[in-house]
């Protein structure tokens, strides 16, 4: 009967398949190709990612786009349908706004800075980058200008990697963390250390790799709908519902970081792996809401991963497969987990001062976008923004400005997705609590499946249906606040280091 | 200048793309694609697939091919370009003869029948495989006489698999080879079989897998240009010259079958990662020459890891990564290797009796298409061919007829090119000591790598340039001919078992 809709349902799959071919190309390259085949790989990837582009903006797409969104035609269609020509409709008319020579010419300048990035890295020398990066963002002003000509571009960015909330809120509820924070690491600082050398030592990869696939499935990750390999950086990836995929890099000298890897990336799986398969071949089981995709894998990395009461059901095991732990109480290994301390890099930073290395970049990237501040003033800026924040000064912008790759791509506006989602975090804990009870009673039980299972049927499933404050509106009945996640901090540590909450 | 030339190598290009994409969408799914995700996969598969046969066969690529083979433009061509066009316009021409709805339709009808066959061999019941393969028979029959509607179709199809050598040559060679076999293999039966109880255990897949490593950089395979990986069946695939991967399935109580797996793919892809860059996007970098490209794998597996003089360099190192083989004197791990017994499937056969069970094959496939016998008849006949050649029968048909995939997906004519391949091998062997000296002296000083020099220098580099029959003529200066492989054989086990050559 409705014609154009199955023209259109047809249309979507062969998007679809050219991004499963396109994510299963960038996959195998992290994890497996050879150096000799990259720059046939990249070939590949530059001619497919055209081919993408080209489908997205297609004439044929749009009238049926244009056709579906008319009342008589809209109407009719289901729920998971109207949100998906609305939201492509809109990504439609954005990205036929922007020139094809422009889109190409951004994607190279996009691939030579991230080159320049990682050698200015590696000798920690920012004026390799500068030129880069100082195309780089004019690009990118020019990019989200053809996108929505009419707004503001900061706020535009923010939109694409968290819809709909923008920086009124974020500058509100960033405010607050960091009033509430600055004392709280105060105190944290005031107390001793925890003893971290209970954990020195060299543990075996092969191993890890076994703790990794425990942990995984613990926490409900499902293997029969996914798979796992290693690179240089962690990750995850979603071909499909059915094949969502997790990296992990394992060092020989820090177990720590493997598991905790592995519980974060679990995380973000189990949301891809848990959206409801009726979503398939819509918009809905495309989450591009950062924020919402981080509470999962930060909940699971922190707000569970954390706690004594996680560890308490399978310690034992731990033991078993890294022998070492057997020497090293569990209340022992429970504090070097939650090791408090500034430190200047942020992929390495403990959950408390982690939020702090978000802010500096936001309030960053508003200088950059809003006040056009010259690129050789960022490196100087960074560090004395680092100093105001956490009190520490990096010796070099390796330890600085160069630490992380996502300026180089021209992602601006990412970064405080990890925070919304950390403060989502304190939100989904209280609604959690508040309905199933004591999160430490359910770990200690061992009934954590439980806990996967609540975030499954308030989150999960509906991929990207609802935006994040709507999810927040429903599991939480509250709007976004960063107070739950203060109280969580607050709490945590003053227990854990004995000080007054 | 040359304008249509251009736009030749660019379509190439793109078709290329396609191809890469496909195998690694195979190698993916046999390798690492969950259970949840095969659908998607397949989805995938067909949609990519069915674009490479629309390119392949699109008018506009006809045209290029019959303007570039026209004597003004086909002369101002280099010698590959000259081979690609020539070889495309055929496959074109051939292609373009099948229609559509065939083509689509004979895919259906193999896939089906795959997963029939794999049911039937899992039961032991061939019924439920006959009207399966009655229906690929037929179609078969039917899609190479599209293909050549003039010439036997069988002999299309050898040619599919090692161009130009023809039924003609392979029932003379064959005939010369049993001849001289059976009695070979009837003085191997009078002799005492090798005790093979010394390598009974089991063997830690892990360090079975830093054998495989060990095993496939001693032999030359190039690490930077190749990955490897487990799957059910081991095999190699060739993304591109830079990126060439194997894959293997290790055993714990079987240590043999993954280190001779090893070094068979090894040798296949060794192959693949020696082709001449030069040739990188002309059709002289695909070699469809299953015969040249056996004999590659197999030189590597038998006429050199079979030897004693093979393992000598390395047998300290093994017994270091799989600690049992400290224990056995090489001399029983030598002749457990060549432990020569008729046996029911061909995969598990020995280098000798092997080549009985393809003759058997062929015998079989020359009945099907020539003879028209009926599907029914297929189980009798092949237990009976196998009582004649090797004197044992199965008790059922898992063991005899259902036991190789090949006749399920319609490829019928791969099976001579197996034995072909140690045909050549016969041959090289014989060319390689000419020129070289003694092969066991070159692998005892721990010299391999001057042996895979020369086969890169005689054959690899070439790829596709020469047809099997010009390799020969080219390296050894002789036709195709079964002496060399039965003298090869009768000298090797005449000093193995003690009996007169």
């Amino acid at each position: 009967m409705n014609e154009t809709l199955n023209q259109f349902k047809d249309y979507l799959k062969t998007m679809r398949r050219y991004d499963h071919v396109l994510t299963l190309l960038f996959w195998d390259l992290s994890t497996q190709a050879p150096e000799k085949g990259v720059e046939t790989r990249m070939d590949a990837i530059n001619y497919f990612s055209t081919e993408e582009f080209r489908l997205s903006t297609a004439d044929e797409y749009g009238q049926m786009l244009k056709k579906l969104s008319e009342p008589e035609q809209f109407d009719t269609l289901d729920e998971a349908m109207q949100i998906t020509v609305k939201r492509y409709l809109r990504d439609y008319e954005r990205y036929k706004r922007i020139p094809q020579d422009f889109y190409s010419s951004y994607a190279e300048a996009k691939t030579r800075s991230e080159r320049a990035w990682e050698k200015a890295k590696h000798s920690a020398d920012f004026t390799e980058f500068a030129p880069h990066l100082e195309k780089v963002i004019s690009m990118t002003k020019e990019y989200v200008h053809y996108m929505e000509p009419d707004q503001d571009p900061y706020e535009v960015l923010l939109d694409l990697y968290e819809e709909g909330i923008g920086s009124a809120t974020i500058d509100c509820v960033f405010d607050e963390l960091k009033e509430g924070l600055l004392p709280l690491l105060q105190k944290i600082e005031d107390s001793p250390r925890p003893d971290l050398s209970a954990l020195e030592g060299t543990y075996d990869i092969q191993s890890q790799k076994e703790v990794q696939d425990m942990l995984l499935d613990y926490i409900g990750f499902d293997a029969d709908a996914g798979a796992t390999a290693e690179s240089e950086h962690p990750f995850t990836t979603d071909l499909c519902i059915g094949d969502v995929r997790v990296t992990n890099h394992f060092k020989e000298e820090d177990p720590l970081s493997a598991m905790f890897s592995a519980i974060h990336e679990g995380g973000h799986a189990i949301f891809g792996q848990s959206i409801d398969p009726a979503y398939e071949g819509t918009a809905l089981e495309q989450v591009n809401m950062m924020g919402l995709h981080e509470s999962q894998s930060r909940f699971f990395e922190n707000i569970l991963g954390r706690r004594a009461s996680f560890w308490k059901p399978i310690y034992a095991k731990l033991g078993e497969l890294l022998p070492q732990f057997q020497k090293i109480p569990q209340e022992t290994f429970c504090h070097a987990i939650n090791d408090v301390h500034p430190s200047l890099i942020r992929t390495e930073a403990d959950e408390v001062t982690y939020c702090l290395h978000i802010i500096l970049r936001y309030e960053l990237e508003k200088a950059i976008f809003r006040d056009n501040i010259p690129v050789n003033d960022l490196p100087q800026l960074w560090n004395d923004k680092m100093e105001e924040l956490l009190g520490i000064r990096p010796e070099n912008d390796a330890e600085g400005i160069l630490q992380d790759m996502h300026w180089s791509d021209g992602s601006f506006g990412y970064f405080p997705s990890y925070l919304l989602g950390s403060m989502y975090d304190g939100m989904f804990l209280e609604a959690l609590e508040k309905e199933k009870g004591s999160v430490d009673t359910i770990l200690e039980e061992g009934r954590i499946q439980e806990i996967t299972a609540w975030l499954k049927e308030n989150i999960h499933r509906y991929g990207s249906r609802y935006t994040s404050a709507e999810v927040l509106e429903h599991v939480c009945g509250q709007k976004l606040s960063a107070q739950p996640l203060l109280h969580y901090f607050t709490e945590k540590y003053a227990r854990l280091y004995g000080f007054e909450a």
